[in-house]
């Protein structure tokens, strides 16, 4: 009765339908994840706790869990991985969970991810030391928080489409990552779009279709 | 004395400089197209008044204008057009002028655009028409005000990256386009990323980057 | 001393005062039921903890508590029901809480009510699957989280009344329901009107109320 | 190119396309009603400005303005009108515009209009005494502006269902109107739903749908 | 170390430096009262906890608590009561707390004071039951929460001036109190004006400031 | 048809209905007055423009205007002044239209007013230098723009109670008067109320209340 | 009557007190310079208007108009210059406006200036061409709008004092600079501090104080 | 690899990288420390807990807690301290812990720091008691919270540099610090530049930069 699976979203968009698990109950978790199973489908599950894993894990034994992504993976069939691979760099340490968000949602949908951490613009140089390695990618994914300057500088040096995720980390005036919401939209560098505030899922997902195109 | 033009960045990412004539004299946009002339390059200049084009067409006779994009555009090599098309979708007759700026950015970046006006959610079956269409494109812009629910309708149709574009459409909560961005942003579609409210240019940009991928 | 009971308002406006429980102690909320207890009247209390119905439960034995709705009812006179109903209609299983809160309270007041849940449009289809049901209805609650963009477009489908209840449903730029707010205030479709943040109390006492005209 | 007529909404939610005339051109208005006008359909356009009217006129003679609410109207066809009455009521007489822009719309859809004007909260004995022709209505419209406190106390009096419409009659932290809307959304007597800030015909187009149920 | 009381304040002003325990340690508020007992002053500590007047007590065993309106007092000279009263009214049981801040304040500097409880606007013939009440302070603190619509209400009816204390009483859109703030500052009856939101403990000094006059 | 004067207000409130013209037309303006003139009121017009007060004057040969207060007066019968007084203090010189609304609605209203310019706190010694004046009213406004700072000084200095105008003076991040709003609702200082930013009229007509106490 | 100068500033801060002439009639602003020009002090005007300069200049023969900068000066003793400079960076061709109302005041004020203009993120390597003259600076003042991220790179890459002055060059969600606020106050590098919204003023009269410690 | 410390920093700013620890786990924090420690560096980690300090203790025996201020400091080299001092100034007690991570982080950086706790504009002559101290500093910091408007007062009696930290102090309309950010955004006084919220670490840093030029 609590949900209505799109199960004819693989053939409308490419990819079956992702479970959001937060504001949702353990038990609908589980009980979504056991009717998607009676599919052949994988399933991924994001925004999961830990005790949504130990529920799932319990209907399906071949669930794992990426605690730092709060990520739960189910692969039924083996996914090809695409040659050209998608850029995930974050301006600092604290923007990994988004970031492996992102990353992992992208390995779940077929695509080879290179992490490029903790490059932010207070020690520029570290950006360039990477920057082959980025420019090399099909597109890139820049996560930060605070002000989220990364992206217009990454943006400024590539001819790559660049997914930009600011995230909450910061504090005062970066109102949970508003700060570097508004620094992205206002991008001076081209080619540079913006997914909501620390959704790594989106990114992922998006950066998956223009890899794949 | 007033500019430092980026000659560089055609071979750093792809596309000459961009005149973004918004907040700059009539005496520097004719003296920034002088300048670029002297080059072999293509020129754009958005957000430029109809007096803004008089006094580049002094400097440079073969410029164009198009009133309804507020884009003046100089090509003085030919772009070839790619085979795939881009789509750019509004949701009403009153997103045209950012629709067009993010169209005329795109053809004159290289670009073949397919236009789709004015089938916003609240007579949805407009959409339903032209989905073959949309769904034929590499990449999808869609301009909405207003609520902007049709970039999320769109997403949950296709499997191609959609560019969202809120625009300043509309009145009261709207808060000048600021109801529409936040609906982007957290669209439950997923594949969508957004640009600031009202930058056509920066959509036809990405757009054009994505296509040539 | 600490409430003032508006007994007149059965008269006044058609329903007994409706205790909400939110930013009251259970003492007072218990006390407040005893009170109201002593006339013949039929009891609604939203927002309420299954503490808070603990401790009503001790002074009034008939009554019940929906979790889900966290709302306690006392039945005392059997409330007879309209023959036309009210749909309510969700974008998600998150939604859940908040549309349950307005389908209680419809049927408290004598309201036959429709559940469609589930139906966002990231997969659209899902709603034209009960777009039947949907225009049977007499009046029509739509509740929905992130972008709000389901309002629009039942709106866009059908000739009824719409009350759109914006949820708290979503993360960083939701703003704790301001998105879908700002969204379904500035629908583009026409017959929608907005109730607070996750106010389904509101929802379904206002529909009620047209569901009787 | 740049409109696509909605000619089948009448059939699906009972009334032709309406139009919205801000951010279109006096050309693009004209245009839309010629084309309209070969329908034989009546046609509404909101937010006109004295201008269109005139170019509007050209195309066809019957059409007639109201310069309070800047609507046109063309009735083609006569509309019969509902025995049962809207209540138009506002504050003061800087909330006319919106107010007369509500019951234009719902009379042009075939609705009889009580209007009660200037009734705010500073002189509350001014509302009570039109009480009477208030509460005989079959639905209410409250158009307020500042802080927006008459929505509430109708709300308190009267057992139909009110239409709040905040305008942005106020300065300094009305904020053109967010005062109004922000507390007609909080109202703490039911039965009250809110539309956009200045939205007359909105809210006079959602009464009529509640008025014709 | 930590503090530097402001002892001259009962010449300068007319009352002594109250302490106001948020942010403070319960070592800096124990601390404080201990210093400020060796001089001869009644004591007032606004938004204390149960455990900061534990530790109070032991150093100054006089001290009393009032739990809801979370203030320690310690009176050490009777202070004489003034004739004339302060009314102080609230909308809801809910808003209670920061109507007590402001009574127990305000009696604390020698002030009688009437409280009318839950006579919101939702019901406003409860207000009209007290009204010869209110109208016979010399003062009126108005406390309310959601729209704040009773400040504006009451300040039609009485020829006294009028504080209105906003409440963070609500959810969703009364954004912790934004809603009933905007509301009172944009209140369009004459003689009202507004603290903070919550500021119980500023409207009870003001209260007494005008009330001595 | 356009207004319902409240003729009762000054046996209810104690002073007669006031107009505020902003957003309303000349015409209407006029009309009000001259159905106000029939009575043997005193009539006091705010937010006036030029216009307005020659129309007027048609109508009502006795009318003065205060240009830099924007406001018509018309005094039909000698209003007797008490003796005490009201200050009027502004931070800087571009402070004062706003805080001669306050004044000239004061000094109408029956009050003696004494002026207090330019004493912001980037020159506090101004202020320190009039501060005898400011002491020995029985109400003291204090209009300031920028970060309204003088609010709070003046507030720790005296024992009368204080009405904070915040005005709109300022640029970029004093958002139109926010900036001074926040900053007076969050005085540290007690005795502070504060109405709407640049409402000179409800600062003047709320201290002439407390001064007629 | 409308201005009390602060004369005894320039002993308490080091400065005379400056004009700021937004909000201020022409008669006022000629008024106070005819004022202050009997003092033997050099006078500086911001945000003063050609028709202010003509005015002025009635009064006193000596003054000079910046026109981008908006700043009249007056010149009566020389001002010797330190020799450490102060660098004014710009991000755009759009902020020179602000730029250059810092760059007037410092010289004004004693200081040599270097101006650095267009270096903005989206082109770095033209940042890189003129670190040099950069870190040879005292202070540093660096202007930007839309994101600023200028102000982060800048800041990460050298070891003076920053001050950060954002301008409300952008659109959209720039918010009239509200984006590059939020942005330079959340940069990750160290060392930074900001003034409000295009204040070039207190940039240069800041940097003008740091650059003579 | 969730670290890319900026060892490089200590040459091109002058301080080594200072390690921010909110928003990073035990783990990680111990992880970055011994691995700095490896270098003869010392080392600075902010916004610390308790817990953080005993990992950190556990690989680095010499580590040092200040509880107040949240901050680790390893002093491997003795720092030599310059002879001008910092001033850092608080409105209240609240405000202490933001203080005491400026004055922490200053003397880290080798520099002599004044404390001036407790001297807010409630009771100005506190501050007057300490303004020789607070004149004889090279570089002043402010810290308050509720409306800062002490940064205002210090700006207009000093001729040194102020660093204004607004801190998250209050309730209601602060907003966590809003309201003063704002304020010190807007000061009237000139030599005034702002930093985040609660930033002490930022004022400190920069105090010291100046200090040291
Ligand atoms: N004053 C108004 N405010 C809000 N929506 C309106 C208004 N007038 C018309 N509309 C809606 O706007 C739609 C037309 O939008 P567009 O396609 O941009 O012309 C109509 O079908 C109406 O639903
Ligand atoms: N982390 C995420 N952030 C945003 N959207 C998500 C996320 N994970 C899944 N989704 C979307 O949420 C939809 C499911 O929402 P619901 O119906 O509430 O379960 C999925 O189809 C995805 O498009
Ligand atoms: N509940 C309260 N709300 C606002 N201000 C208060 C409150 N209680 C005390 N105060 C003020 O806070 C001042 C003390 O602040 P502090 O120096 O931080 O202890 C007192 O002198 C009062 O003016
Ligand atoms: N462009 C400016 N931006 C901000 N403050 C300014 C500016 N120019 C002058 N000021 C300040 O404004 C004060 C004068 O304000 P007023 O009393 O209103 O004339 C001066 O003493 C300066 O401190
Ligand atoms: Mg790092
Ligand atoms: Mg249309
Ligand atoms: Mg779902
Ligand atoms: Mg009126
Ligand atoms: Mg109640
Ligand atoms: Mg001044
Ligand atoms: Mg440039
Ligand atoms: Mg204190």
């Amino acid at each position: 009765g609590y949900a209505n699976i799109d199960n004819h979203r693989e053939i409308r968009v490419g990819y079956p339908e992702v479970i959001y698990c937060a504001g949702k109950t353990v038990e609908q978790v589980r009980g979504i994840v056991e009717f998607m199973n009676t599919k052949n489908n994988n399933i991924l599950a994001t925004r999961a706790t830990e005790e949504m894993f130990r529920a799932v894990k319990e209907v399906c034994g071949e669930a794992k869990y990426n605690s730092m992504a709060k990520i739960i993976t189910i692969e039924k069939r083996e996914i090809p991985k695409k040659d050209t691979y998608i850029a995930v760099v974050t301006a600092g340490t604290s923007d990994m969970p988004v970031a492996e968000e992102a990353a992992v949602t992208a390995e779940f949908l077929g695509n080879k991810v290179e992490r490029i951490i903790d490059v932010g613009v207070a020690g520029i140089h570290r950006l360039f030391n990477k920057l082959e390695i980025i420019r090399g990618a099909k597109v890139i994914i820049v996560a930060a928080g605070m002000e989220g300057a990364l992206a217009s500088v990454v943006g400024g040096l590539v001819d790559k489409p660049i997914i930009a995720v600011p995230t909450s980390v910061g504090y005062g005036a970066s109102f949970n990552g508003l700060a570097a919401l508004l620094s992205m939209l206002n991008s001076c560098a081209s080619g540079v779009s913006v997914v909501n505030i620390d959704n790594g899922f989106g990114a992922g997902y998006l950066a998956s279709v223009i890899n794949k195109l």
